[in-house]
This record gives C-alpha cells, structure tokens and sequence, in this order.
C-alpha cells in the first residue's frame, strides 16, 4: 500500500521498517475510524412486527422447551451450529507478550473476521480476564470459563495462550468439552507448516520419512508441528528441536513437568544427543524456524552445509529469523515465512477457517490430531492441484475453494472417526460451505458497494503515509 | 397472522391457545429454516488483500500496544464500545423456569436481535453452565463468569436468572465491575411498568404521590417496580405486595436474608398491616399484577371496589392474571398487560435498547437507578408527545425515535452523575443514535430485498396454520 512510495534508493528493511510502521498507524486510526471490526446483525426477516411474536416471546418459548427436553437441538436452533468463541487471556498476543485481558481485542475481532470472511463461520472474540489476584494467569480459571460458555458455541478456537498453561488448557478441554476445542497458534501453525513442507519435500524430491529436520524454537507452535510430523510418517530419530537451552533428548532434567509436550519429544527425538545447531544442520534436509523475531537469529553458514535442495521455514513474525534472500544466497531451495509480502506465506488462516468449518458442518464432538493432519494433506493437494513452484509451494487465503476443501476433508475424517454428530459426505460440506463462503462474499460486497460499510476516507491513508515518509527521511 | 384464519365460532380462548401454539410451531420451523437469528458481519471493508495487513497482522500489534497501555482505548478500538452480552443461566427462562444453560439461546438470541434492530447496539447470545456438580444454579460462578467477560463488552444485560441468586448477582455485579450491568427482568420491567404508569394516572387525573398501589406478585420484577415507583415519588405507606404468603409487612419475618430487596420493602410499605388483598384494594388506585399465569387469578370483584378510575396492569405472560375484557366490566378504566394482542403492552423492549445505547454512547461505567428513572420518564413524554389514551398509554416498539430520545435522556443523567467517560449532550446521543438505528434499519432492508436474508416460505407458514387448525377443529 505504501511501498511505491519509498524512495527507490531506501534499503528492503529500511522500506521494511517503514512499511510496518505504516501499518501500524493506519490499523489504530481505521480501527479507530470504525469502531471496532465486527458487528452482529440478524439472520432472519425483521421488521414485520408480527414476526417478533415468533423470535421472541411467545413463540420463542417452543425453543426453549425443545432445547431443555434434548441439548442437542440448539445447533440446528440456534446460531451455536456455526459459532466458534475466540478465546484468550490475552497473555501473549502475537509478537507483543501480555498485553491485560482487553489488549486482545484486537487481533480476537482480526480473527473473528477472518472466520467469517473465509470459512463462513460466525465468531465472537471473548478476551477473558482468567488472572489471578496478583496479575498472573490462572488456567484453571480459563479452563472454567470456556466450560462455562461451552452452552453457547459450537467450537472453541483457543489464541494467544502463553505457556506452558496452553498446553494443560487445551488438552483438558479438549477432554471436557463436547465441543471441538482448537489452540490456533499450536496446531494451525502446525496443520499449514505441515501442509507447506509436504509440497516443499515433493519439489526437492525428497520424502517425509527419510527427511531430516532441525527445529530452532520447541514452543507450542513448533512442538506441535513436531508432532503432526512423526504422526504424518516423519520419524522421530530424524528430528532435532532446539530451545533456548539447547537441544531436547532423553537426557534433558530441566524442562518443567508443565511443558510435558516437550518433554515426550526429549524421549523420542535427537537420539545421538547432538547439542550444536551447525552440527545438527549439517546435512539435514529441512530447517523450520519458529522462534524468536530476527533477522540475523539463523547464520546462513548453517543453511550452506545442509544437504542439497535445502528447505528452510524462517516464521517468526514480524521478522524472519534470518531473511529470505540471505537464506537464497546461502542455497536454500525453498524458502518459507510468516509474512505476506515474501513467497510461501506460512500462515495459520489457510487453515483454521476449514477446519472450524468442516468440523461445524458435522457438529463434531473434538478436532482430533488426524482431522488436523488431514486438514493439511488436504490444503497440500488443493496447492498442488493449482499448480506448485519453489516460490509457490502453497495456496494463498483469496481462494475461497481451499476452505470448501479443507472443509470436506475434516467433515470426512470426523464421520469416519465417530466424532460427528451429523453425517455428511465430503462432497455435501463441500458443496455446503462452498455456497456459504460465496452468500458471504456477495453480502459483504453489498454492504460496500450499497455503503453500509463505508470506504477508508484516501486522505487519512496519504496522511500517514506522508507522516511515515517524512519520519524515515531523515534517519 | 393466523386470526383471520380462524372459524369466528371460536370463543376467544380458544383463538388464543391455538394462536400460541401455532406461533410455537412456527418459532421451531423458522428457528431450524434460519439455523438460529444472529450472525457476525464485518463493520469494515474486506477484499482488498492489502487491508489484512491493516486489520490483522502486522499492523493490529499497534492496537495489542494501544489497548495494552490504556485499556479504556478499548471502547474507540474494537466493537466492544458498541457490544452487550447477553447474559443468562438459563434458569428462569421467560415463563418455562429452569431450561437447562443451552435452553435459554433462543431468548437471549432474541434479545440480542431486539437489542440490534431497535437500539443498534451490537449483542451476543452468552447462556452459561455456571452450576453446582448436583446441576443447581451458582450465583457465585456466575459473578465469576461476568468479571471475567466484562474486558470484551460495553456492557452486560443479565437475563431470565431465577431468584434469589439474581438479586446478589446484580448487585454484587453493579459493585464490581467497571462497565454497566443491567438485569432486564427486573430494571427493564420496572422501567416500562413505571412509564406506562406516570401516562396512565395522568389520563385517571391522579398523581404519583397520593396514588395507594398494590401489588400482587413481589419477586424480581415487582419489588423493583415498588422500588423505583418509591423513588419516583410514590409514598411507600400508600404501597402494599402482596408475596405467596401474604403481604409483606414489618413483621414478616419468613423471608430468607437473599430476598434483601423483599426485606427492605417490608421496613416502609403497608404499615397498617393489611393482608387481605381485597380489602388492601378497596380505595385503590393502582393494582400491578407480576405473578403467575391467569386468567382468573384476580377476581374482578377486587377490582370493582377500587377507587374511581382504577389502573389495571395485569401482566404475568403468556395469560396475564385476567383478561382485559374482564377488568373493563369489572370498571377497570386502564388495562395494559405484557402482550401485544392487547392495548397497551407493557414490554420491556421499549426501554432496554434505549437505555443500554445511552450508557454505551457516552462509555457509562454504570447504570443507576436515576439513569432507568429517567429512561421511564422519557419514555413516558415521548408517548404523550405523540398522544395518548386510555388505550394507548404508551408507544410501541415500531417507532424507533424513541429509543434515540431514550438514549439520549439516559446519557444526560450519566454525564451528570459523573458515570460517563466521554461527556456528550442529549442531542449529541440522540442525533447519533438516530442515524445508527436509521443505518440497522437500512441494511436489514437491503439484506432482505437483495436476497442474503430469505423470505420465509408461505408453504409452511400455511401447512403449520392446517395442522393447527384441524388440532383444535375437534376441540
């Protein structure tokens, strides 16, 4: 939006820096500007006064007896069916840590329109305050509270959840609800980094199986992918996951009980106990990275001595551990991130909106991790069937087909494992959320073309931009 | 919608049961046709690939810092400025008691569509397991629930939560959090009640403080009622309730400490120790009649002994304590009940809109009872400002400057008990409440003729008016 912009001499990260500061400034003000992202509106014919007889008292009171008499028929009678919470206690919200209950609200409302906007899928962001009295989090008190909505929703889609407690509160829930309970930041990234390294592996000619992955970062994003990827056929012996205190295996005494997710993947991986990253890389074929905001976190000496076709994921947001073109130079044949302005976004919203969606259209009871993995396969042949390259080896979030797909293919899984509640074919959620994702389309396209959703004033954007411009000009 | 279908042998009775039953029918149909009465929709433009950098990241990190730094930015930032939850633990839903937590959704849905066609205030269904392990209601949990969703909302309506535990969890509420917190049942209802009577004493030719009232039922609606009529300016020596055993005076001394609003009302009304209520309603001006379903719970003897021009409100739904017609023979001069199928409908969707967009135009922290005096009084002018009669004592909900002249009054008490964080005028709220509720009123339309929301089809509307009819033919 801003880069032509720029002065062709600044330097890419200076342009950068700039541009995110941009966006920044243009997200408080057209926030501001809007009052928030999300609205509720009805479903149903209103105005005829009659009517309100039906939606409400006296009418309503049918509901609410059927409802009593069987819980069940609240998803076809009420818009719980297609409702998912967005839950956080807001205790690591994307790159900027804890930021109290309400600095949620935010990226919770981003997310709920993502859900919208992509999979068809209605979404209330709830930002809990689960703290304790002393400020810190409390994820009992977070594991009562989605308990306690559990009534109204559909689906649970956990966010920005620091750990260890996002372990425990996703795992807990995931056994106490009957509804599907989802933590984004874990198995989404997990389900699209999958996703991307089976089409990455597939253009170096190279096979899961025998892959050998080096992981720089063992948090919940990373130790997931982990595990999606000894249950998608990787072995475990293969892989080498480092965290800040250097690599996991069998012999490691300082992980906490809390981080248990961690600590079953000391027992099986890195067996010949290697504790230097550059050793580790050396003549591995894949290098995910998932930990802290670069560049310059990755020396690219470490991507020169992998094996040949070397595919390296740098996602940490904003900033790649190291950047794409220094992991090019260095040999890297694919290279991946979390941000939409370099090839091969990596980014969670190619899945979750499908596989809410799917796992709605079925009223599943949970999302198991082979919904999940399936979710990926199914995003991986959706991206080759349109065609993949090295600079391409996954589709982005404006094919609305994708999550039709990924949509199907979880509904599938979820039938086949007796989680579903409904049962419907793959081509019925299909062709279901297919039409949903497109009455979506067209209504929001209504809303501002009939200006119920009124166009960003251009002047406050050139504003900004000038203000940016001028700021950066002299540094 | 279903009365001109309607053999005219039928007594009235008989018409009204089968009206009810069809309206339930139809409630279910259209209930499962729609998949539920509420959806999300963005307030902002979508499409345009750029502005997801904008709405989500990396651009939102400004808003996590903004918020993070100064959580009142929350109200200007997101939706929560504009957003009710609708919040309820399903226990005492509308006339059909305790529905288990998912049972009370299609109410709370309704409310949250009420809450958006009428007073353009966004609202979220939140139905809560708050109970004990044996399944009995936990007002504590409850509490618990509310502070921890207060940081997502602009304000909380709490709604259809038996009594006693809705006295503590209001008040308690009220205390602790930081944003308004409204118990419909009881504030709304009160309200409307004490609109529709300052309108009906001043077409008797009475007035407030010498009007003797009496009041059959005292639970969370009528004792609030007693308690702002006291306010108002109603003497509480000219007051009896009358509770299931007997009249509330200051020796009862068979009320439990949680029904505290009950025990306040004992200190100061009937201190002649009246317990017959046919005896406390010989001379009286007013009977408001809050209790259990009629017809024939009030004999139309009690009301023949009343003073000159008595004020019937009988308004238990769905069948209020007697039938109008009944009350008129008896010399009733007024009657109004909670239905609309009867003149002047006491209906507490004439106040909440009003008052909850007041206290979010101008960020109350909360609602007080001179901010719901003041929402009744101003309902009450605004009626007489479009004219009353003895059947027309107060507007309905089809005119939707009243809820703008609501918002507006309310807002003012706000700014000056210093409850508001954002200092605006009554025409300032009202202006923009009426474009807000104009722009709803918009949309809807356009959504319902551009086909996003579907008519509902006639073919069912008239298979559910056969089967209805042909249930009672035999009747």
């Amino acid at each position: 939006m801003i880069d032509s912009d720029f002065p062709p001499e600044w330097s890419a990260q200076k342009k950068a820096q700039a541009r995110s500061d941009f966006l920044k400034k243009l997200s408080l003000e057209s926030h501001r500007f809007y009052a928030g992202k999300m609205q509720t509106l009805p479903r149903v014919p209103v105005g005829d006064p009659d009517w309100w007889n039906v939606w409400y008292t006296p009418g309503i009171s049918a509901l609410s007896t059927a409802i009593r008499a069987d819980n069940e028929a609240s998803f076809a009678l009420s818009s719980r069916g297609n409702l998912v919470a967005v839950v956080s206690d807001s205790t690591r919200v994307l790159g900027d840590g804890d930021c109290t209950p309400a600095g949620g609200l935010g990226v919770m409302e981003g997310k709920a329109l993502l859900m919208k906007y992509l999979g068809a899928v209605d979404a209330v962001a709830l930002c809990a305050d689960t703290r304790h009295k002393d400020g810190s989090p409390d994820p009992d008190k977070l594991i009562e509270f989605v308990k306690m909505i559990q009534p109204s929703f559909g689906a649970i889609n956990l966010e920005d959840i620091s750990q260890p407690n996002c372990y425990r509160v996703l795992d807990e829930l995931q056994d106490a609800c009957d509804i599907p309970v989802w933590h984004d930041d874990a198995q989404g990234t997990a389900c699209v980094t999958l996703a991307a390294l089976l089409n990455a592996l597939l253009l170096a000619e190279k096979n899961l199986e025998d892959a050998r992955i080096v992981f720089i970062g063992a948090g919940a994003a990373n130790s997931t992918v982990a595990r999606f990827i000894i249950q998608a056929g990787g072995k475990p012996e293969n892989i080498i996951l480092f965290d800040a205190n250097g690599a996991l295996y069998a012999g490691r005494n300082d992980i906490p009980p809390e981080f248990y997710r961690q600590r079953e993947l000391c027992k099986t991986t890195n067996p010949r106990n290697i504790q230097d990253p550059a050793e580790a890389l050396r003549g591995a074929d894949v290098l995910i990275a998932l930990s802290a905001p670069g560049p310059n976190r990755i020396p690219a000496d470490w991507i020169r001595n992998m094996r040949d076709r070397p595919i390296v994921f740098a996602c940490a947001n904003p900033i790649p551990e190291l950047w794409p073109a220094d992991a090019k130079e260095a040999g890297a044949f694919i290279v991946a991130t979390g941000r939409g302005d370099f090839p091969n976004q990596v980014n969670n919203a190619l899945c979750f909106p499908g596989i809410l969606k799917g796992a709605l259209a079925v009223r599943a009871r949970k999302i198991t991790d082979s919904m999940a993995i399936r979710c990926a396969k199914a995003l991986a042949e959706y991206s080759r069937q349109r065609g993949i390259d090295p600079d391409h080896i996954i589709a982005a979030i404006n094919e609305p087909d994708l999550f039709a797909y990924e949509a199907g293919a979880v509904a599938e899984v979820a039938v086949q494992e007796h989680n579903a509640r409904v049962i419907r074919t793959f081509d019925e959620v299909y062709k279901h959320t297919k039409k949903d994702i497109e009455a979506v389309h067209n209504l929001v396209e209504d809303m501002q073309n009939r200006g119920h959703i009124e166009t960003f004033p251009l002047k406050i954007v050139d504003s900004i931009k000038e203000e940016i411009i001028n700021v950066y000009k002299n540094q």
